[in-house]
């Protein structure tokens, strides 16, 4: 879980996860989620706060209005692990069911 | 309210502001918060969203564990403007609250 993922199973990791990318030298992987309004996007925050401080794993990230970019790395690790995919994962989840249709 | 604060009247309400600083061209104010610990930290980014909102005036903010950094400006003015510096009044004293002694 607190392993760092080496390049073929981060690949492999990320294909299930299409929207994210791998940052240069596999330090961490990046998604920006596009919301419907200021409110939307911070109620996606909160939620995907209280579930970093659940696994006691948290992410870097930047909100402006409807927009926000998560980066998720595990500095412990010095890479990405499955701690960041599970919560990848999670915030994948809390995107879709805020914005039931993504083209609105 | 809404008008671009000129040089002069930008440096007086920074004087009033000190941890704030000016971005190069006069673009925006910034400064960066420390708080305990994250939860702490986003507690202090739900209490400025919720009031960024009802000004609807909403901040550009980076957050990494306890670290918040936190950029405003006024798109459509070009510049920094009284909402600004009303928002960052807000801000230092949501900060203040949350953080008694801050040398713990």
């Amino acid at each position: 879980m607190t392993d760092k993922l080496d390049a073929a199973s981060l690949r492999q990791r990320l294909a299930a996860l299409p929207q994210w990318h791998i940052e240069a030298g596999d330090a961490a992987i990046r998604r920006e989620y596009l919301f419907a309004d200021f409110p939307q996007a911070f109620g996606f925050m909160a939620q995907v706060a209280l579930h970093a401080e659940r696994l006691d794993h948290h992410p870097e990230w930047f909100n402006v209005h409807r927009r926000v970019d998560v980066r998720l790395t595990t500095h412990d690790a010095g890479g990405v692990t499955e701690r960041d995919i599970a919560l990848a994962r999670h915030a994948d989840d809390v995107h879709a069911r805020l914005v039931r249709d993504p083209s609105a």
